[in-house]
């Protein structure tokens, strides 16, 4: 299929969501980053650093965007989201690739969880949006192309809507993972963040930031 | 070093307690299974899969243990610890196996998480005991030799103890895992209990139960 017409809103400006812009502007989206400061020098580098791409307000971004891929901070999604406004996504996929990290004690930990997840809240707030989660179990720079000495990581994702779930799979796959694998409808958030802080855990304990999952044996399809 | 005379306590004579009791009856351990019912049809099965194995009460299997495994489902755990008797393991290296499934609603969920786990529930009972989670993420099968066509998958595994893990790391790379990864104290059950809920995830997904996962590009030693 082809991309070309396609314009995907990345919501947020940092590493995650500059790593993302540049996948998909390979893949020949149209990226536009979604932000608080359009004219800020982190926009301007985000713009400079992915290729085509401009700058919008959350909610500009969002009306533009076919697609849209949230890659905020904990901190700032929740409010995010109501500059965006939830009919400006209403019908369209929008990947979550968040974590709901409190940094207040210094080390990361989960700020919701076993009952509720940052997911699931993602989708509460935008009822009308087709959210699947994915991406927030790598970091930044292992997003797209992620291939690795001893070999090509899976990636998991989890959402309510099936051909939303199809899509993510094959952009995953352009994006050169070895699998999508689907572990269910949103509320398997509850278990994906938790293993981003498998993820962050690891990385904190060995200073060592370019592990990636690898799901082995899995079924054959 | 020599496993010849030491003993493991295997409370729990089901499929996990089979398969780790081979692979500890391998390496040389005496094994003794701790059940409810020593002379059942359960525990004969389970005396003639692994060679040289005995069954003791909870207590006396815990008294003549070196080491203890838990190997026994959640709705029984709490109670069989109580029957344990927490001095019956004070000291010891106890390696926690199990996760806080909830079967009420036919497909299993985590009991409890994010504030607790189980791993903690069972360091709490066995406050003199060096708790060591780990091989909650595999199925019984894979516990030993979890050689796969694609790999040698990887155990994490968590406890307060630093010398109980790094006896635990020695008996995972003796069962044939590619590494153990330490992903920090006793609390850290909390995402290891999630991380067996993504296996199950996916095994009632795909009706397939021989998966297992690695993490690709780990920090050299």
């Amino acid at each position: 299929m082809s991309k070309e017409n396609k314009t995907v809103a990345i919501l947020g400006n940092g590493v995650v969501g500059v790593a993302l812009g540049k996948g998909f502007s390979e893949l020949g989206y149209r990226v536009v980053f979604g932000t608080r400061d359009v004219n800020g020098e982190k926009t301007k580098e985000a713009l400079k650093a992915v290729s085509g791409a401009s700058a919008a307000s959350y909610a500009d971004a969002a009306k533009v965007g076919d697609i849209a891929v949230l890659a905020l901070p904990w901190s700032g999604l929740l409010q995010a989201l109501e500059h965006v406004g939830a009919d400006n996504l209403a019908g369209k996929l929008v990947i979550d690739a968040t974590n709901p990290l409190d940094f207040s004690t210094g080390v990361p930990k989960l700020a919701i969880g076993h009952t509720d997840s940052a997911g699931e809240q993602v989708q509460r707030l935008l009822p009308k949006s087709r959210v699947v989660k994915a991406f927030n179990i790598i970091t930044a720079s292992h997003m797209v192309h992620p291939q690795l000495p001893d070999g090509v990581p899976d990636m998991i994702i989890a959402g309510n809507d099936a051909a939303a779930k199809v899509e993510v799979s094959a952009l995953l796959k352009a994006f050169g993972w070895r699998a999508a694998i689907d572990l269910g409808d949103i509320t398997a958030s509850r278990l994906l963040e938790p293993l981003a802080m498998v993820w962050i855990s690891y990385g904190f304990s060995n200073n060592h930031w370019a592990h990636a999952f690898s799901l082995l044996n899995q079924k054959a399809n």
